[in-house]
């Protein structure tokens, strides 16, 4: 096999988690149209949050084997490869959730959930403007301050549709549906914080 | 503490994991019998499938001793651990789920279930197969090419499970029960995948 | 940036590793006082442990900081790394199960969740205990071994909550609350028997 070095404007590993990212964004734009459909729009929109999804995974595949046969890597390899799989799984805990909608048939969601996903789209958009970043790792720290602060909103609005929930719904099945739903939309807002604690280690280990 | 060289002649690694793999096997097998037994054969069968679980965690942690102490190892470190534990949660997931049908006292499972059981016997003869060939890295493209395909087949059982479900089990405590033990199933074959997309991983960066 | 060797007198890692285990500690024994509470002392407790989380999480973060910043570690970077988050993992389900006490608004908890904590408490008195003892890996067996018993008897006092919770509580909505606590409190009792696992695997590694 080829191994070559990386030059300076071997910004591929970037490149590639950027195009991830851009995914990302999109999944939570479809997310955010679910919330205010039906059940016949929102069947077509989980194919569209599928399609994101195997998007973003292309993308994430085309890294893995860019970095299996790069022998300079810019980055520690471990790290690289703990970047594309954190970014990974905020697709995938959005792609759940949506998925759940659809495959439990919800009805109406309650209002909280429209906090949750807007705190994730916003997460979503500041982690795609981070990663062509991270070439330079300049100007990130206001990436990942931010991050931390919205995943705390997430947190808050989390707990607060867990107790209403559990308060207000009678009928358990409905219960254990909505819970999957904010559970997922929670998962995924602590992934995008996994994500911009990882991107800090590394900046403080390169700086 | 002594150091020792691998020699090409010793293979313990892949041995051990192949030892670990037969153990996961014979856990599909139990579970395979669990479906259509009692409750009492299945309190019976439970015990075998806690023994295979106890015989995989000895080879595993005979497998993390021998790497602790080994200075030169066939791949990264690393690597190899990971191997190592992706193929643990493999058995971990099959004897809960086998632990939970027991313990929810669970009657008939829905037909599905089959499905997803003989999804997992599938990918565990794979695997068993799989790990001598580590050694070489020969031939192991159709296996996990394959394992990908059954995890999307047991992506699809889980899903229509959860669905039939959620619509036709009017019984909330029912609901939580037979979520529990397909759930553990449906991550039963994610860690397949997990550790089939490992291998894939070695197998490239060694290439 | 300045790298500076670690001198052997440097135990800062093990320091911080120390305060953050005493805050577990203390996790544990605001736990314990919150399941003899009612719900307006619960509500007290429960900042006052969230106050613990932080301020473990502040010397996790001081311990990461070090970590990055140091050119020569005691052990393998990832190794003090694992140690960390492992340790944060403890924190952070304890924190949860007390959270989820106050959220739910539960009553009184079954008597074998005490148990459950009992065995927690012990494993944080154990893993401060050890700590400091990283320095020098001595005499940290006993205390692994301890452990992993003390998970086999969390893990039997699980099963059997979950088995007599199954059987006895009709209402699904309160089988769904007393499963997530005592969901967390398993995982809790898992996480230090992480961490355990990890310590022997270092001290294997650098024996």
């Amino acid at each position: 096999m080829v191994r070559f070095r990386l030059t300076p404007r071997d910004g591929a590993f970037f490149d590639l988690l950027a195009k991830t990212a851009v995914e990302v964004v999109r999944g939570t734009e479809i997310l955010t149209r679910m919330l205010g459909s039906d059940r016949t729009q929102r069947l077509e929109l989980a194919e569209q949050l599928r399609a994101a999804e195997n998007a973003a995974d292309e993308t994430t595949h085309e890294f893995l084997r860019r970095l299996n046969q790069t022998f300079v890597t810019p980055f520690d390899r471990d790290d690289l490869y703990h970047l594309a799989s954190s970014l990974d799984d905020c697709m995938d805990d959005i792609e759940e959730a949506g998925d759940l909608i659809v495959l439990y048939d919800i009805g109406t969601l309650p209002p909280g959930v429209d906090k949750q996903v807007s705190v994730l789209s916003r997460c979503a958009e500041l982690t795609a403007e981070a990663m062509p970043r991270l070439a330079s790792l300049d100007g990130l720290r206001d990436y990942w301050v931010e991050i931390n602060g919205l995943e705390n909103q997430a947190d808050r609005a989390y707990r607060h549709l867990l107790a209403d929930l559990f308060r207000d719904e009678p009928d358990p099945i409905s219960v254990i549906k909505l819970k999957g739903v904010i559970d997922a939309l929670e998962s995924a807002a602590d992934s995008f914080e996994h994500l911009a604690n990882g991107i800090e280690t590394i900046a403080l280990k390169e700086s």
